[in-house]
């Protein structure tokens, strides 16, 4: 016997594309009447549903007690929020009492316009004589007078979001259904806590800073002066957990592949970012930001994604990784997906997907803008989600790479992972999704060429130790960074790190030898220390002379203010010396900078960066080196009146002094701290030279324990001033 | 010592955003006077070029000599065609005598707009003192009077596409370089003659098929009757090469991926439908064209790729599978990537990807649509290219499977593969790209499930061997087809076959239990012969009852008109029966079809199917069983007059009668054949009831040899009406 094949689908006129369900806001209903006997006219007559003898008053959905079980309490969100493969109970409150041999009561449960048994988007449960359920299973709990507890338990991996509830009587003569009714809606997320979903983490102190917590820091700044700002993920905020089922929504996510975690994570990173799918954040690096808020602006998630959701799903502007990074950590912890924000310091770009970043010079040692594509930034965050790779070999489970930050395009889309991190740490670089771009990150060489006068370039320096040096994320329960640098990469020159890269050629990644290169025997190096934002300081230039002869040295020491992509604003100061050094001996030049030279030219985030080329005329050898210099902003303080005490009033103040001989301009300063007060945002047209200003702010405190606040400050002069109090709420006795 | 990364490319506004090169049409030259020394106004004086002392007359391609060395005589372009690591050998014609000692000349070659040496879209090659070749090779082959013969060999992994050629004297001065001259550009293609290119292939009898034949035959019809249609490849025909690279400029594929076939398959797999890409083709499923030319008058591929080229890459009205797969197959063939065109017989479409295909009926037997979601493909074509897959294990390597129809989305556009024909058959599928996909197009199970009044449904049958039942491709040199299954599949229900299934669970494939099925003791199989299209016919039911008592059968047989693609347009035939039939004997019935019932409701692909269902009473099981029946259609004559040679004029004839007994509107006769004739089309605007019109043509063959000319007649009312006649033309004597 064969398949009847006239039995399928009727398309549309694009009958080789099928039609999936990709909304969950879209919503199609059965009717409250079904009879079963096609040949009589719908709705049956009045005897007909009293012979039918039983009847739903109402359906309780035991929100509260539910949730507590669920580790879904802290949503603030009115329905039933449950998680995966585990329990929940609902009261039916009958006419009459139930009758478990007689009574036949069918509960559907309903997501998006065309529910489908086989797609998971239509689901029946029964209870009483017709007994048979599909992959949800259900139980009489208890029967209490006209009241039935029945417990229901979504299957392990169904899809996650906003189902609709139904309750059918079903009788020889048709079934009876509840109306809709958008209180009993209920949402489903991933569950962590259950051993047989995708999701799922061992440990109790894990789950507590991976998915619960939703106040996080992420670091930047250059990795020998890690900076810290805290990041409001805050996806128990109202209206958060909509937004991210709207995201979804907004990117066409079929619902069939919402129970997938891999899905959900592969589609949120696309999702993230405006690139050619509408999604949640425009990327924007160029300094003006006046068509926006400043990626330095922000403190946390629940702003940019209240705002997208309230404004139809147009792209929020604007951010950076760390906005990037920090949205999509909401979007995953808010679902149930265990989740934190990465820092990789020195973090290649490498578009050319060679493991080379190369670096071209002119003639003369200058940059050849032109013959030069990639860049190294300063840091870059990514997030890792910890999952199942059901698509995988066992091995590859565990932490994943994710990164929505638009830099290249994977496989047509702004999007790149998830990727399994022990895949990059052993080089298996052939499983999905984009391990040889996140390995390029983390792996490339630092290949330094210069050209000689007819155009022919040569490799002067190769340095294979700069690009990943250090990757941070946030240490559990403390606001310190812990070092995962050994979960990425083996060591540096160790026997494994060899194999590792041997491997990688196994799977693709161009081999990388280099001629050996002649040594100058002459080392030079840029030292400074920390400086404050506006101040005057020495940068110092030591030359060691290991040679036996003695050796002079002209040298061009270029400074510029530097985005943490690595790419340059200005070129403030360039000066050339001259030193002579005698055989095995160190001398040492210094340069005088000026606040006044780089105040003018700074960007949002204060780096400057110092290159020294130099040649050695004796052999006639190059050398280089740089030397970033971090710029400590001004402080914003804030202050506490009064020990903070649950639903008492609580006053804060946050206070700003400016130091500069400039007017600051359009100054924004945000305060923030969920269950503390939603993101206030207060605005100065300007603040004098040397003018102070004071925002008081009352706030109540809606529950106990460990709290942030969180304060930054911004404007088009001064980026990336921010602060944090930690507040310790107590019990109102 | 580390990185100076204020080296970086200056990004525009979108900086987290790398601006990569995307189209080989856009240039931009360096220029024809290039001083080195900085301070001095560009141009030389008279007496600085007369210092150069040499300066370059002109440059010979030989494009007639390379281009028999290199394979691509066929290609009718009068540029230079090359293949990938392999030398070919140009003519400089000096003002002088080439002086290895003194000279220095350095041949540039470039592509797309802004060349650069690290991405190989910038290539430098020299000759003479200054030595120094990057990845392409270069050597004095000869020098004979004032004329220079330069051997130049690019790398077996350069970008694939048309190069621009400049050659420069080099002195203290600068550069001297001849100007930009159209008629030097060449053209590099894939190499499946050199085995160090990713697309080589050893045997010279499979490139002699997979590569240079430019005909080739398109299976079609039912695995139980198959039928074969011929198609004009085309790939050597004029404007079809920069038709092919135009595609990738239209869909924006960065040059720097054009080198790695990988990637070129996959892209092509994505432009050559016009899903969510303006790509080549649109498909449609709908049965009308009238916007368009139907899917089955095309004849080949040259007349849509230029019709797509020439209308500024919009795309081409309309396409089904083999019209997508047949021009897919040119795409990859002209640029040098072996490629053959696949037919899968019962070619699951599974939406759920749980490799099952659900059809539900309704409780009288009738077929659920709203519940039945997937569909089985009487036949589905794709293409398969060969090549190594170097992001992947070894045994990975060698035919791909890559499927450019629009069916599911693939990782968010529509496209599907390459993937590893070696790793479907052993089930691993988790290596890039879709394998899952084409897997399930292969393995899907067919679950029949049938629902009871209340909604709910339970599996009666289940068919694990009816999707994917054949695979076939053409045969080497011959028009026959080839069984290829063997190599997608292990044999039905041997050990091997279950050990892929496991290992595919392992790899995320939900796995495929069922409850056992109540065997109803009693068979039915229906039968019918193929039929001259509008034939009257009889359809026979046979009942074998293996039972010991006798048994009552009341039966549905529907009868309706049904597209390859599985979809029903009409149903033209319902009729019930009742037969009992004694123990352990058997009966049939016979339903007389008449041509006047179906022949109105036709559509392109004339196949007939016929469904019972059926029920036996006294135990109440359900049986159910399906007959396709292809209807012949109306014959179309070539005939040829005389004996066809080379460069004489010679006349073919095609003639076509209209054998029912209603008017043909809108009729297209389409006449196609590379190397005889250019795509002819003549149109009809009717043909009468018994009428006959004689179409004649004269040609005159350019190459001797075996030729294919195809006869193609296409209405609405009547489709897929195909002829091919094989002509072996003989030198003139």
């Amino acid at each position: 016997m064969s398949l009847p094949s006239y039995l399928a689908w009727p398309w549309g006129p694009q009958r080789g594309r099928i039609s999936i369900d990709k909304s969950n806001s879209d919503e199609s209903n059965p009717p409250e009447f079904e009879t079963f006997d096609v040949m009589r006219p719908r709705g049956p007559s009045d005897e007909e549903t009293k012979a039918a003898g039983l009847s739903v008053l109402s359906v309780d959905m035991r929100v509260t007690e539910n949730k507590k079980d669920h580790n879904t309490d802290k949503y603030k969100n009115s329905n039933l929020i449950v998680r995966r493969n585990k329990e929940f109970t609902i009261i039916l409150k009958l006419d009459r009492t139930f009758n478990e041999e007689q009574d036949d009561v069918q509960m559907e449960f309903l997501i998006g316009s065309s529910p489908d048994e086989n797609r998971g988007t239509y689901i029946t449960v029964s209870i009483g004589k017709e007994k048979h359920d599909g992959t949800w299973k259900s139980r009489v709990v208890e029967i209490q007078g006209n009241d039935v507890t029945v417990g229901i338990k979504p299957d392990a991996t169904c899809i996650v979001g906003r189902f609709r509830t139904f309750v059918a009587v079903v009788t020889d003569l048709g079934k009876h259904r509840t109306q809709r009714n958008p209180d009993t809606d209920f949402y489903v997320l991933f569950n962590p806590w259950d051993p047989a979903d995708q999701v799922y983490m061992e440990k109790e102190e894990d789950r507590k800073e991976y998915v619960m917590n939703d106040v996080g820091s992420i670091y930047n700044g250059e990795f020998s002066n890690i900076t810290t700002r805290s990041w409001n993920y805050g996806q128990f905020e109202e209206g958060v957990l909509d937004a991210c089922l709207l995201v979804m929504d907004a990117g066409k996510v079929p619902l069939l592949y919402r129970g997938n975690s891999t899905e959900v994570v592969r589609q949120g990173s696309a999702l993230m970012n405006a690139q050619d799918d509408d999604g949640v954040l425009v990327g924007n690096w160029s300094g003006d930001y006046s068509a926006g808020t400043a990626p330095t602006a922000w403190t946390g998630s629940p702003e940019i994604l209240l705002k997208y959701a309230s404004e139809g799903c147009v792209p929020v502007c604007f951010a950076q990784c760390w906005v990037f990074a920090g949205t999509l950590n909401t979007f995953m912890r808010c679902l149930g997906i265990p989740a934190r924000v990465i820092t990789n310091y020195c973090s290649a770009h490498d578009n050319t997907g060679n493991l080379k970043t190369d670096i071209v010079l002119d003639e003369d040692g200058r940059v050849d803008r032109s013959r030069t594509r990639d860049s190294v930034w300063n840091y870059h965050c990514w997030n890792e989600v910890y999952m199942k790779r059901l698509d995988l070999p066992e091995k590859y489970s565990g932490w994943q790479v994710v990164d929505c930050t638009p830099q290249e395009t994977s496989d047509g889309l702004y999007r790149c992972g998830p990727t399994s991190v022990n895949a990059i740490k052993e080089g298996e670089l052939s499983y999905p999704f984009d391990a040889k771009f996140v390995f390029a990150e983390l792996n490339s060489d630092v290949i330094y060429h210069k050209s000689n006068k007819y155009g022919k370039t040569k490799i002067i320096y190769v340095d294979t130790a700069y690009v990943g040096k250090l990757l941070v994320t946030k240490k559990k329960e403390s606001s310190e960074h812990e070092d995962i640098t050994a979960t990425y990469k083996y060591p540096e020159g160790s026997l494994k790190e060899r194999e590792v890269m041997q491997m990688a050629e196994r799977r693709g990644v161009p081999s990388r030898e280099y001629l050996p290169l002649t040594e100058a025997g002459v080392d030079i190096e840029l030292q400074a220390d920390t400086v404050k934002m506006g101040e005057n300081f020495k940068l110092t230039m030591n030359i060691k002379n290991q040679t036996s002869q003695s050796c002079t040295l002209s040298a061009t020491i270029t400074g510029c203010v530097v985005y943490y992509t690595g790419v340059t604003s200005t070129t403030f100061k360039l000066e050339s010396k001259s030193v002579t050094v005698e055989a095995s001996k160190a001398e040492s030049v210094t340069i005088d900078i000026k606040g006044m030279e780089y105040i003018p030219h700074l960007v949002e985030q204060s780096n400057l960066l110092f290159v020294a080329y130099g040649n050695i005329e004796e052999n006639n050898t190059s050398l280089t080196t740089m030397k970033v210099v971090t710029l400590r902003p001004p402080e914003l303080a804030i202050k506490m009146i009064g020990t903070p005490r649950v639903g008492k009033e609580l006053m804060v103040s946050v206070e700003f002094m400016n130091p500069y001989n400039f007017i600051l301009k359009k100054v924004q300063l945000r305060l923030d701290g969920p269950s503390l007060i939603p993101t206030k945002l207060k605005e100065y047209s300007q603040i004098l030279p040397g003018a102070s200003v004071k925002y008081k702010v009352s706030m109540v405190p809606r529950t106990a324990g460990k709290v942030v606040l969180m304060a930054c400050l911004d404007c088009p002069l001064l980026r990336q001033v921010t602060n944090q109090l930690e507040i310790e709420v107590v019990k109102e006795e």
